[in-house]
């Protein structure tokens, strides 16, 4: 297979490539396009060196499946002309997400909307979102779900390789001139991730919202998220409140969420931490509380890669299903 | 008056004495008691050098009041005794906090309560409570409170001047043989405070329900609590989830809030960050929103400072009630 990477570059765009040959994608050629900045680069995959190029039209022609991470302005400028040339393109930014003519998909919870891609896009859901979504399908399975209370502890590689400049630059005791975040991120927390709406909810909030009721097909549920970044390079944590439609002990919750392709529940002896699940691709749950006033409510804590799960890894996945349709 | 500080040489105790100081408390004579470790040392009040000694029988002998932040142990060994001795004791360990003869006080919420006082001990709340309860009597008050999810991002000062010393030397490259956490907190966020109850609840979170109960004098609320640890020296955050009796508007929040003695509410131009808020007293409020699906439930952030809200300054202002009376 032909298959394009733009934004091969950034912070996801390298981990996608990492994740590809991990996987062993079907790869014959590989097409790395990225910002003019890196135009002449040239990355390793698969035993050779690729160089990168920027896009341009043809860039995308005989390409099977292009990955996109580069921004929700390329993405809405280059995901028509790339599926105008042939691709399919499995897009990371949040541009096409809301469209009702694409798909948004975690495998794991909705992979079989991949065939229904009218536009030839899939999208890729926000990084939080994807590790939130997978334990819910779980425990919605066994006793359905009203509403979710979700505190994320977000890394700054969120923010791509900026934010983890900006931490690095911090933390060896200077400032850094182009932190995207609002304020120092070393030894401090920000409740501020994305432009802030009307009502005061953040954009990451929001898209935790709309985007989990797309995934998991309940447009009426109510989802609340307070996101916060912290300074950690990689992994993000959550802790989730879900209130199901019935009971539910943790013994049978920890059952259906060990049988969910893609979690890993923690035994207890040590709970998931950023550190910990920083470079794999499974989504770690742990601290299963049933509520004391309320036993149809469960908490839990779930900790993932945000540049593997939370991005390159459930992109990559998504192309397997396309590449195996 | 005179005044016992136990404990006098802690993260705590240092702050107490600097909050004796700004607040001009009336100490005529100090006592400054701590463990073996820190015998024979001196510290700066008052324009003077005090010395530090290890609590013996007499120690208390004509104190009005003795300051405890020194650990449960010492707290059970030393306050019956100081009392015996004729002091008020202001205890900030959780030794006696749940005590039914014992108040546990916030001023701003239960200030009249430090009067009531059989055993002659008052205990100083929990850090991370004492900043969600002030916020929540003033929503209360406006609209009945029924239930709380709160999940907290608490720096490394809560576990005292050993907590501080592992961030510091993680962040120079190193590992910290002594740190009270049961991972390296650099760089990582922690969900365990505390050892953890065979329903899977941390102390810290058992802490946060049964003294919230106390202090508000709501022997029923609801609350679930999920506290964290997180990279950060001082201050703690919180994000709160409170469903109020009755629908409240962000409006008629924020005005019930900022008439509240001891709470600051960001205007929304920076959020209340534990890098801005380290070394200030107040409690400051942000990022309040009304649910979008349930009108009678808000969610606010709060942030303070541990050392002093979370713990000397509350104490101090205890000790102000109680010479006042």
């Amino acid at each position: 297979m032909r298959v394009a990477v733009l934004g091969a570059t950034g912070a996801v765009g390298r981990t996608m490539l990492r994740v590809l040959e991990e996987r062993a994608f079907p790869v014959d050629e590989l097409v790395l396009l990225a910002s003019e900045r890196s135009r002449g680069a040239r990355l390793p995959w698969g035993g050779r060196e690729w160089g990168v190029d920027v896009p341009r039209e043809g860039s995308f022609r005989g390409c099977d499946i292009a990955l996109f991470s580069a921004g929700s302005e390329r993405s809405r400028e280059w995901a028509p002309r790339a599926v105008a040339e042939g691709a399919v393109v499995i897009d990371n930014s949040s541009a096409w997400r809301l469209d009702a003519e694409v798909p948004l998909v975690v495998p794991e919870v909705n992979g079989g909307s991949v065939a229904e891609r009218p536009r030839g896009i899939i999208a890729n859901p926000n990084c939080a979102t994807i590790q939130m979504v997978v334990p819910l399908q779980a425990l919605r399975s066994a006793a359905g779900l009203r509403r979710v209370v979700v505190t994320t502890f977000q890394s700054v590689s969120g923010a791509g390789q900026r934010g983890l400049d900006a931490l690095e630059a911090e933390l060896a005791g200077g400032a850094c001139a182009e932190t995207p975040f609002p304020a120092r991120i070393a030894a401090n927390v920000i409740p501020a991730i994305g432009p802030r709406d009307a009502d005061g909810w953040n954009e990451e909030e929001n898209k935790m919202r709309h985007e989990s009721r797309k995934i998991l097909g309940l447009p009426e549920l109510a989802v609340a998220a307070t996101c916060v970044r912290v300074p950690v390079p990689v992994g993000h944590g959550a802790a989730v409140t879900a209130e199901l439609e019935r009971p539910l002990s943790v013994a049978a919750a920890r059952e259906v969420l060990e049988s969910m392709p893609g979690i890993v529940v923690a035994d207890g002896t040590r709970d998931p931490l950023p550190q910990d699940v920083a470079g794999r691709d499974a989504i770690h749950v742990g601290r299963l509380r049933q509520d004391r006033d309320e036993p149809r409510v469960l908490h839990f804590w779930v900790v993932a890669d945000n540049l593997r799960k939370g991005a390159a890894t459930n992109a990559v996945q998504i192309a397997e299903r396309v590449a195996g349709a």
